[in-house]
């Protein structure tokens, strides 16, 4: 862990190391699974069927079988505690409330008596959300990709996911019941992505793939980017908590270990104008690191990646935030929307004292799925929005062609495409 | 140019080779641009005044030079017909009406006592518009990516356009200088591209890079994407128009062509319930190409990638729409609004027989950089939107903690994050 005075001579030098994490762009990953993409598109289900057997172990007759079937997803209900589907619930309806505000409509404008323009807002027809397997298989991340699907109005949502050895996790079948996905198939990795972009006999062929995934999977997301459309590519995970020194140091450390806990290359990061709070945070960081059941992947993200950063006043801390545009900002401060303003780049921002990172992952509503690596400054949380399309809409009347004819002609002929200027002329001329 | 009928038993086969044109991914193009990216971040300035001298034949002392002065503005504006001048200002106005009706704003919703929610929208500080030099260097190009960066709020607005030899088309900067833009610098290729996402000494690094370019600066946009946000990656450009035999063949015709003058890859096709129509618009086009000045291109790209294609209903009609997500698609039927809510796939939609697609390439006021090459599935025109970025804003009192503590705790649990927990735990704990 870093202690680091935003002042020091050094200190840009020291927190580059942060920033640079997890940089590697991997030509041989982009091989293996340029490969497995033509493979996938050349052999189609034969392809996918024996990636699967070599990668997850997982051996069947033919695609179809490793579809997940209405008698699993009952057997998946029966195996979860129901106070557990009830805050999956409760999740997935909060979740909902919020996207269901993201909606925008389709629009028409009439100012113009003789001109009308508008845009077409129109659900994608079919997505595909991945779900990682094995240990990181959260139902979470089911309800942050398939609730703004379905709240955007997408015609078939279809999911996959990995299973190892067969076994396929209850609480994710339960959060994709919930949430509206449609057909769940039990593949994963490159070859799940491209069946997605490309189609298979089995797998339908979807118009965006949604979702979180290894290596192999977010390399597989980018070479099939432009074929289907895609959410970001997300990096190591990433909080930033501001503190003014006003709360409770054992607080923000809980809130930087939760950050921790996520994987060895996560970031945890506090900056304050208060030394000796700083101080306070860094000692209960140690003490509670020993209890946690995820202590080592906490311990190694903390000491490789987490800093305490002193600054002399909010300003100082506000420009550094906005510099580095946290995936996570914690405004640990007693008037947080007193900042809100100045904040500019920043994926969710949790306001106060009470409003712990963890409360947006799971069920205050926003999203989960948040830019990281300091892409705040130019994309945005996963929304409604991702999941639909837009089209111009245009139309003259013979009048508004008549008001306008003359310049759209001129500037045809600025660009020396006539051919464009006679598709107006020509309607005119008669007249 | 094809005349199918859309029954025909090698229909698809027949289409796919319009379907796939410019389709090459080009590696070796990728590996001298990935040079060139490298080349720029190491030596910065240096890099691209020696680029610039070796691509553009532009020698300069420093990069500082190639930065157009307010005299070359001044002396633009004068070397530019008054007429030309208001047209490109009917068409900023108009452009500029369009994609205000397209911002979002800001939103905090307080139907819940003790949590609130909200979704802050902010302009990108600082982004770059590339606009081609030489042929295809378009002032409409400039007003349709400056005009939605401004309106959106962008902070500055920085283009780039190669001059080969030095010479800058006054047209572009006086469409600059009316949008908009803060600075314009004489440099392009992918050496501008890397120099605008990494930024040099002298060239600013922004957070986003739009605008077309040929397939080098296509190649870098894509290969920078993740340092810096980029629109989307345009291919080839097309029309799709729908007919049910009631318009003017001469009209069709002109639209059609309108779209060939292009390029030589541009495609255009006619679909039409009437076959009898569809041949007197064939007859049409052949008419009109001899009329051209941009003939050869014209006809190239008709007689490759042009069709008229027959269709015995119009749900076939636009069954086959929907299917290839036209970039253009004009609606020259009757009555146009009657079929609109059934086109689920394009760019822009024209309505009705007094709207030629050029109006919409210039002044009606949506945007003209639209998804080509099908992707209209998942892409939307270029927008407002695509110069902001949204944060999610969370906000929980103690109560709203206390109320879903519980919840969020079990399901940290259910997903093995168990300081994810704690963090909500350790606050409720000794309340």
């Amino acid at each position: 862990m870093l202690f680091l005075d935003i002042q020091d001579h050094d200190f840009d030098l020291k927190f580059e190391a942060i920033l640079s994490r997890g940089d590697e762009t991997g030509r041989e990953v982009e091989q293996v699974v340029l490969d497995i993409i033509s493979d996938v598109r050349r052999r189609g289900d034969a392809a996918v069927l024996e990636l699967t057997r070599r990668f997850d172990r997982l051996d069947a007759g033919s695609l179809a079988e490793l579809e997940v079937t209405a008698e699993e997803v009952e057997t998946a209900f029966s195996q979860v505690d129901p106070q557990d589907i009830a805050a999956l619930k409760l999740a997935v309806e909060r979740v909902g409330r919020f996207h269901e505000k993201q909606k925008q409509r389709t629009w028409l404008s009439t100012e113009e008596l003789d001109v009308m323009l508008g845009q077409k807002v129109t659900p994608l027809a079919r997505v595909g959300i991945y779900v990682p397997g094995g240990k990181a298989s959260y139902p979470s991340s089911v309800i942050m990709n398939a609730v703004p699907a379905r709240v955007a109005g997408v015609g078939e949502i279809i999911m996959v996911a990995p299973t190892p050895g067969g076994e396929i996790n209850p609480h994710v079948v339960v959060a994709a019941k919930l949430s509206g996905v449609d057909r769940i198939f039990r593949i994963g990795g490159a070859q799940a992505v491209a069946a997605l972009a490309y189609g298979t006999a089995t797998i339908p062929k979807v118009d965006k793939v949604t979702g979180p995934g290894n290596i192999y999977v977010a390399t597989a997301k980018k070479l099939v980017f432009g074929q289907v459309g895609i959410d970001m590519i997300a990096g190591p995970s990433e909080i930033l908590v501001i503190s003014d020194g006003s709360g409770t140091p054992a607080h923000i450390a809980a809130d930087l270990l939760s950050q921790a806990e996520h994987d060895e290359l996560a970031s945890s990061i506090l900056i304050t104008t208060d030394r000796s709070f700083g101080e306070r945070v860094a000692a209960e960081v140690e003490r509670q690191l020993g209890q946690l059941s995820r202590e080592t992947i906490a311990r190694t993200s903390w000491e490789k990646y987490g800093a305490v950063i002193v600054a002399s006043s909010l300003e100082e801390v506000i420009e550094f935030s906005n510099r580095i545009a946290p995936e996570h900002l914690e405004l640990a401060v007693s008037d947080p929307f007193a900042i809100l303003p100045q904040i500019t780049n920043a994926g969710a921002i949790f306001m106060g004292h009470w409003t712990p990172e963890a409360a947006g992952d799971y069920l205050a509503g926003p999203n989960h799925t948040l830019p990281t690596g300091g892409t705040a400054r130019f994309f945005s949380p996963l929304s409604t929005d991702d999941f639909v399309k837009k089209s111009s809409i245009v139309y003259f009347s013979e009048d508004g062609l008549k008001r306008m004819g003359n310049d759209i002609v001129r500037i045809a002929g600025l660009e020396g495409l006539e051919a464009h200027g006679k598709s107006v002329s020509i309607r005119l001329e008669n007249k």
